[in-house]
């Protein structure tokens, strides 16, 4: 299987090197000359452009930072729906509005290209490991194709529904895990302002109807739990401003939706607050210090 | 052992019943004769008043609407403190707030009495099979008198600290669970809109990190969990305005402790928004419709 | 005319030193005797309690810090109403909750006494100036018997209908201006981040539809308002805590009468984070510490 | 004076009636040809497209609906910029993000063309009467240069500083009218819940510190200003719509500028709410529906 791959920041180099693992043959590209060369050691073929990328590739996968990067790596004059051969299977694992995710969907489909928007959970560890989950928006047929070769980079490879779906689940499933990560956070600050142990007061909210993986995997007060960010000064984990920014997608989506998110809009103030006072690069469950005396 | 019970509604009369069913003795008072009178016919003695249900008691349980009912019962001059016997354990399984439950605590403790405060979670249909969940607040020895005797109404005794630690742990795990519903309420409702089926998010925010309990367990939209509320019309269930009332307690408690609790506090706003457009005997779940179109 | 004044504080103080200007003869109480004897070397008679300082008093006009203070003052066996002649004329001016300001007043008509809340606007300075602004609730009649005895003290003594309605005037403008200054804070913060002028901005919101008090008169932006105290260090004026402790007032109000209030409830939680950071002794203005870099 | 205009709608339309009172000549374009005719039966010349309309004039107004209308009528290949005399002055009173206001007039600048960014308000009457505020952005020249062209237009011509700094001014200004609607709703609709007169709160309100333009000139509750949309049933105005679309600007170019506007972000998806429940034509005082029983 010949597989195009364009964008190798942290999250693109580690799943090219899991590729490489399943004896994939990777072609990649990226602006930045450095990010190739470290792949090409490892014996992938260098391409010049994303086109060139493409071009003849069975599978062109992409990990690119934002909708315009997705617009414009696709939809170039050069780019990749405009170089790459029939009966190729696109694949679009960044982070993106499902609007755009949709509309280079319709763009592809018009080529008759096969497209996936597949965006991803697990950050770079799971990138590394190889143990991402993604969600996948297409139809079935192109899920389908698109399985097994994700089956190299994660373990978990859900079939969300139609193009775009993939995209609302991931940013519908972060706006919940942002309010419940502060829920959890003005729970814990308030129990021990009131005089609980926090250890004890985590305890009973993990087995009660309070209940959540931001407070039974990942609690935000210091020392709960031994392995999360709180327990290591919130280093490491899914930093605030990435946070941020899938915050900042989701409430768009829900304007132009014209849907309303009363708490995740207020969420994304209080993060972006949090960001303001310097700390954008902590873990996001750092929003606790928000709410404790230092 | 001879228990006084004090207040017999909806959660009390049960909770006498699970102790009859156990072999214990109980004297039973409530302001409302009708509601003494079913517990006779059971076998339960009458008291006249809170006082007379207390004197020569082992252990008096109450169970009250609010904290006022609990300052009167237990201060006033010939209420429970003033009537009990030396020895016995004082256990209040009403919710209110923590400050008026360290300080009904305190006057038993200046008078050599034994007390705990323990309220529960498990609703109406806890009560009557005896699966309560107790949050008790207490001394150690304390604890250990009240478990056995809590074990005949309930299932999961926890020791949450010292006195009104009880409260606490209860208040702020509802705290955590209102925001959370909203926080579900709103993913459930955006990624709707935004073209994706229910169940397939419901399914893939269950296995990530937005999961919770109101998005796992109780889910509050119409049909994705067939046993919660959300799915036989928000019958049932923990009502709207019981939950606008323990978010009322929670965030004066806040207040008065001076620690910011933003999210739980424009959670209030919107129960209270919803239960003043009539919603307020629905189930507290049934806050999406302020998101979904009906 | 022999007025009886209880309360002699920052607020309390100035207030009999206005009323001695105006040949009133005043008896006074207070808790600490230092602030009794700062005025009894002006020529104030000192009275040994609320009840004696009451009894034989033509007027006797309250300025006390909280609801529990008044009720203690004036409901007590040996307070206000137990103790004052019949016919005379009771002025309460502290900020209170209405609930509190009608039950007193109830209570009051019930011993056929005559009775009015009047709290007041203008702050020390307008203390000590006698131009303090008096927001009257009571019967049309006691409201006349009050206006002369509080026009030694104020300059617009407005009646805002029945009994308690003064204390809902007040605390319903005061929870206005906290989401209006916030307001302001936000726009100038934008505005400013955005490029333009602070100056230019207020000119051109203060001649628009964007205007208010907060920003034409009393600006939170350092120098735009000469004499405002952000132009100051935030020094003087109206505290941070005084009020979070009127935001507080109303935000319960709002609760017990079941009404929404979504911004109000927001800004007492911004001004309870404000005041937790440290910034409880500044003027409430300095809340736009929140949304600028310092 | 030769004035291409371009946007034909309910603004544009009475500002190129106002301009041919004036003595000016007019050419118009707009993309409904209806819209164009209306024009040219009173007198102005018709143009096919915008660059045509553009061609030869010595100053081209431009009122759009929104940034990517603005892009396109300006920067396509036939558009304004490309198709412009040299020495014109280019004029958009469209409301836009200031993003994209200073992108425009920087692409401007390089081809050697004035160009002012100059939003309005005063609302369709306001068009018509020829008494709109013109917010200006642009360098001093540019200023003086369009002044005396917009005062056909308008009454009051504000200079807000550089590029951009129009539509700050704009946005900013009607960021703190949303809020402080809302604020003056929540303020009527409690002290009357609690008691109070409508019209005697409302005048306290406006000579105390709550006053502003929400209160003293378009108080939201019904009767208290008989002019004011609330009086009639909220026809007219400013409609919830139109104040959602610049709420949605201004909390996107917080987002960009990393500021927090934490009770405009919760404005913005109050009147989203509102805007959902069916309400989005009427005037955006209705908002208080949110508040207060019908």
């Amino acid at each position: 299987m010949k597989i195009g791959f364009i964008g190798l920041g942290n999250m693109g180099n580690p799943m090219v090197r899991n590729l490489l693992k399943h004896s994939h043959t990777v072609r990649v590209f990226d602006v930045v000359p450095e990010l190739v060369n470290k792949l090409t050691e490892l014996g992938c073929e260098a391409a010049t452009s994303a086109g060139k990328c493409a071009h003849g590739a069975d599978v062109v996968i992409t990990m690119l930072p934002s909708s315009p990067h997705v617009r414009r790596v696709y939809q170039d004059a050069h780019g990749v729906l405009a170089s790459v051969s029939p009966g190729a299977l696109l694949i679009d694992s960044s982070t993106i509005d499902p609007h755009t995710a949709r509309d280079v969907a319709m763009d592809a489909l018009g080529k008759r290209l096969a497209m996936v928007d597949a965006p991803v959970s697990g950050g770079t560890g799971g990138a590394e490991a190889g143990t991402l989950t993604f969600m996948v928006g297409g139809s079935a047929d192109n899920f389908a194709r698109a399985k097994p070769i994700l089956e190299a980079m994660g373990k978990n490879i859900v079939h969300c529904g139609d193009a775009g779906n993939g995209q609302v689940a991931k940013i519908c499933n972060n706006m919940m895990l942002a309010v419940e990560m502060i829920a959890t956070a003005e729970g814990m600050a308030l129990a021990t302002k009131l005089g609980m142990d926090p250890q004890v007061f985590a305890a009973i909210a993990n087995t009660s109807s309070g209940r959540c993986w931001s407070s039974d995997t990942y609690n935000p007060y210091p020392g709960v739990i031994p392995t999360a960010p709180a327990s290591r000064g919130y280093s490491g984990g899914f930093g605030t401003d990435l946070m941020l920014k899938d915050l900042t997608l989701v409430t768009e989506a829900a304007k132009a939706a014209k849907q309303p998110v009363m708490l995740a809009a207020a969420a994304q103030q209080l993060y972006q607050m949090h960001s303001t006072m310097g700390n954008g690069a902590l873990d996001f469950s750092s929003i606790i210090k928000l709410y404790i005396k230092q």
